[in-house]
């Protein structure tokens, strides 16, 4: 091959799924997911720097495609995202998603990163980050009612940064809390495997929904939550698609990512849409109280946001030299002289 | 390496700036823009069919970086593209691109694109197509007027589908005309180097302007724009950058890509915003008039559109199986159970 090469400038860093798994696996799952979950308290507690932009969709019968771009000013970010529920069955996964960060300054992208695996790794860490301002103090236990894909780093995550030590188990489908039992029982938590949602939610602190694919499903009812828990609401995320009974939510203080998006996709979309609700960045911040007290029904409602994609990409923007775990994608043309496009295409010709 | 390998539906063709510089030697740069036109003369014909969303923009001091999303309900198609003026004095491109096509039955990716080359092969593209239907018949002289990286692409597209045989340059930077000279120097045009814009405009059927970095720039004043011609003005295509006098565009009939984007970023910004504009869509599927008679002066006022990207992509996509000239990406996960994400990443610890 004499080819002429690309130059440093053209490559653009990418992180495929295998690359993703090395790192993980390197780094180790818990933490990873509090390496995440510091850049994203990092850039909750600077919230008003980004950019935040509505997520742009892209409809369809089968589905939904969407960009989700914001920026800090110095660096800008997106993800791309896929929601179609009807792939399961089809041997396709619900979601896929890659992204995308890039210099402001220049516009030169410098990470490209599927963000299937990764985008599970933030949410855990999201909700670590929510926990630690919200859940009751000397949380020991969590009910985990759903255990499909992002079960496990639920789990592990909460052991990692708020020192959980049991978990509770509940799925509609047996086989998938066998599947969770299994992936964790060299985690070091005591793992109960519940038959109701009721006994799961038993005794918890902390309430974690993470199930999918219901529409306006009613995972918790109004009789399963007592004061002083914590709800840590995933799997209601878009359009017609909650967890919770709308009671649960009038007899809790409501903490959300970025309203505009919450009151359409998140649980809120229940409720009137001046029901008052907390920013957590507030929180994070000290502007706003978080817990107050110990028989406070606290729920986080969470959606996901761009800017926690955002912080999710610059950590692994930042384990790349140190781990190697990457190739660069020659994605950039970069010809000697912008202006001589055409001699660099023809310059190409019979090189190689 | 004994890592379980990930299935074909995880991987995603990639097309690098080598890989488009090969498949745009091997099919000819005249016949890749041919081909692309035809696909983007397709598109047109069926406008209607397409989701049309405005841009999104993220501006900073420096520019602007965009994604263009569209969608024909089959396939759903971005582009990522910058724009940054100051860019190349630093030693980087201007303007860089790529994007990307995923199933909308899916929401899976099927391509990922370099689109820096691309973007100049459709830009040339787009005017024949435009040019096809608003030129004067029997056009054979084209003044060229900028001879930066688009020049030589509007020649040879302008030559293999208009039959032009003549092209007249001038650059405000004789060294842009001379570099333009030398790559068409075996194309078969009669390729002139002119002194000024007025010599390189006289006697000529088409005027292309293709300028860069200019702020309300005057490349044609109104003297210079005689009956019967065509303009195809490319460079003016955001905001606060234009090309022509303002008393040129009150004489011409004005055909655009897509009104909200061009009152915005064409030539046009400098009218009212109600002044009378054709879309080329309707002049192509023969719901209203392109050229009407001989003195008439029409005025293609191209700013890019996502459907024309779209376009590109389907192009490049159709050719993968035919040329080879692509790699795999894993950039989506796919494990055997979707439910079992962290199996799959702790499966392939220790496998390679």
């Amino acid at each position: 091959m004499t080819a002429p090469q690309p130059s440093a400038l053209a490559m653009v860093p990418f992180v495929s799924v295998a690359d993703m798994m090395k790192l993980l696996n390197t780094i180790g799952v818990a933490d990873m997911i509090a390496g995440i979950a510091d850049e994203i308290e990092a850039d909750y507690r600077r919230w008003p720097d980004f950019d935040k932009t509505p997520r742009v969709p892209s409809h369809s019968e089968e589905g939904v495609i969407e960009l989700m771009p914001t920026s800090d000013g110095e660096t800008y970010g997106f993800k791309y995202v896929n929601g179609h529920p009807a792939n399961m069955a089809r041997g396709y996964q619900t979601v896929t998603a890659f992204g995308l960060l890039a210099r402001v300054d220049t516009g030169y992208p410098i990470l490209l990163s599927e963000m299937t695996v990764l985008t599970a790794l933030r949410t855990a860490a999201m909700s670590c980050v929510a926990a630690k301002h919200l859940a009751p103090k000397e949380a020991k236990t969590m009910a985990l009612i759903g255990n499909g894909a992002q079960c496990e780093f639920q789990a592990l995550g909460f052991q990692r940064i708020l020192e959980i030590s049991d978990v509770r188990l509940y799925d509609i489908d047996p086989a998938a809390t066998a599947k969770v039992v299994k992936n964790l029982k060299d985690s070091g938590l005591t793992v109960t495997a519940c038959a109701t949602a009721q006994e799961a939610v038993t005794g918890a602190d902390i309430i974690t929904t993470c199930t999918a694919d219901k529409q306006y499903a009613t995972i918790l009812t109004d009789n399963m939550v007592g004061a002083g828990q914590h709800i840590n609401a995933i799997g209601g995320d878009c359009p017609g698609k909650t967890e919770l009974h709308r009671d649960i939510l009038l007899r809790s203080d409501i903490f959300v990512e970025y309203p505009p998006q919450t009151r359409i996709e998140g649980e809120i979309q229940q409720l009137n849409p001046d029901h008052p609700v907390t920013e957590l960045w507030e929180v994070i911040t000290d502007r706003k109280s978080g817990r107050t007290d110990s028989s406070q029904i606290t729920l986080f409602d969470s959606v996901g946001f761009a800017t926690e994609d955002f912080s999710a990409l610059r950590y692994v923007h930042r384990q790349l030299e140190k781990t190697g775990h990457y190739i660069n994608l020659d994605m950039i043309a970069d010809p000697d002289d912008p202006r001589d496009l055409f001699g660099m295409v023809t310059r190409a010709q019979g090189a190689d």
